[in-house]
């Protein structure tokens, strides 16, 4: 089935002390592009300004499985550019520099041919405008999005609304506890699904879910009254954990897109393959891991996965 | 198979923002023995001072699956008193007193009739005394031990000596980190786990392994060259942590004595049953939800977690 993307399309910086790769692509939206595609077809909505370098956009734009009618090229306007740091624990980052830049102006329209668009993921973004962008896609029967902290703090009131109208919801721990005010992110996430819930009458899809991120500690699936938790896939060595999350969602929702199962525990074995996905992505710097592997390394760390969780 | 654990006994005051108690039994070997006893009888060593009241030792001496030979009640001394406070975060953990007492006098013998025993845990303690107390354990063929902070900084050549004679360890995470001054805790496990197999020269048993705990993010084993990492099981309300690793791993040694499975699997099973104990110690103060659950409820619990990972 289709799934849509609409999200951050960036020139990212990252520094480590093993490594710095500048000008790389990165943006919420082309993590999740990458990590869904292993999964079905993915189409792509998002902005970039006209200062990106000729073959930047090269690997979106040749990606057999990522349709880019939706990637708008704003003439006059720059790209949004992202420069982070990281320690030897991976788990410190540090922001270095943010220039929103194109993501300060209005959103890119979304193009006629993907308007009968059914999954759709709505990266993180001002939830007014996740809104907008919802509107324009009248046959959305799963809508996911992603939030943070910053509207979590600034627009309550236009998250709450977003809230209401979507079938899941995507966070890390630290905005699950922010949200709630709850410590114990299980009864923060209790809390928020039943929020989640709340979902626009009359809307075909199912009741709605969360999904907590914890990073190196894995996640957790709140649906139809359950909770699982599932660790994060063992690495002895994290090169660049840009992109875990979003990576983790755009393989979640295309294993949900692809098989169309969403009972739990489709949505639990989704979750696994975006545990695995993402455990690539930071395997090294910008999407060089993801490029490389293919859905068979996927399937066969699935199974190192689930053979590990036999217990 | 005999199952023989030596560590603290311990009068506990713990605050909590939702309760307090005072002069509560605990002590590494108590809710050790308390977690192993679903499992398997189990001998305990350990020492208190004449200071204890008339009933407080009780729980321990009526227990049917609990041999209290090893028990001493050390005229002249005063037993060992720990007092915590926990915050609305659980996870943060405060010391407000610790009062050693007799724990920093010469440890209680073992009796006689403990020393065939072939599962042997030592609790937590100055590294050359669990080498003191293992001495007199020549028929051991599983040796687990726990360490600390502490013993890390300061007896790193009693602990390394230690770590060569052992079968297996189990850590924190951040104890885990300390040892190796690694952050990733993947591969600071397998540093580690490449010296417990440093184990002494022609004793029966298994290859080392090692078992780091997370608290609430799970527990990760390294056997055998492999990495398996298990959640925790997920609780919406946390009442009192302490135990919670000594009540791990008595749960883990109950069962590998009770079954006698030292393969991966086995270890991996025995983790698992490790952490639904443990996840019962911690919904109530001192021992309370321990001593009022059964084995029923504990296998009903693990087959709730399995099915939470079938993925």
């Amino acid at each position: 089935m289709s799934l849509l993307v609409t999200g951050s399309i960036g020139i990212d910086t990252v520094e480590a002390p093993w490594g710095t790769v500048s000008g790389a692509l990165g943006g919420s939206s082309v993590y999740f592009s990458f990590a869904a595609s292993f999964f079905c077809p993915v189409r792509l909505v998002g902005v970039v300004g006209d200062d990106c370098p000729a073959d930047f956009l090269q690997p979106l734009l040749e990606h057999p499985a990522i349709d880019t009618a939706g990637l708008e090229v704003r003439a006059g306007s720059k790209t949004f550019r992202w420069h982070g740091r990281y320690h030897q624990d991976v788990n410190r980052r540090q922001t270095v520099k943010v220039e929103l830049n194109v993501l300060a102006e209005h959103p890119p329209a979304i193009p006629e041919s993907f308007r009968d668009s059914e999954f759709v993921f709505l990266a993180n973004t001002h939830p007014g405008l996740q809104m907008d962008l919802l509107r324009q896609l009248p046959r959305a029967r799963l809508v996911v999005a992603d939030t943070m902290d910053l509207w979590i703090e600034n627009e309550p009131e236009a998250l709450a609304e977003l809230l209401g109208v979507i079938d899941g919801l995507v966070l890390n721990d630290s905005e699950a506890r922010q949200l709630t005010g709850l410590s114990n992110v299980i009864a923060a996430g209790r809390e928020i699904v039943e929020k989640v819930q709340a979902r626009r009458q009359g809307r075909p899809g199912r009741r709605g879910f969360l999904v907590i991120k914890k990073g190196e500690h894995g996640s957790v699936l709140f649906a139809d009254g359950e909770v699982c938790a599932l660790p994060g896939y063992p690495l002895a060595k994290v090169v660049d954990p840009t992109g875990a999350g979003d990576s983790f969602a755009g393989a979640m929702m295309g294993r949900l897109a692809a098989s169309g199962d969403l009972s739990a525990a489709g949505l639990r074995r989704a979750m696994a393959f975006g545990t695995v996905t993402a455990s690539f992505a930071i395997e090294d710097f910008s999407l060089n891991r993801l490029r490389s592997i293919s859905r068979e390394r996927i399937d066969q760390r699935l199974a190192e996965f689930e053979e590990m969780l036999r217990i």
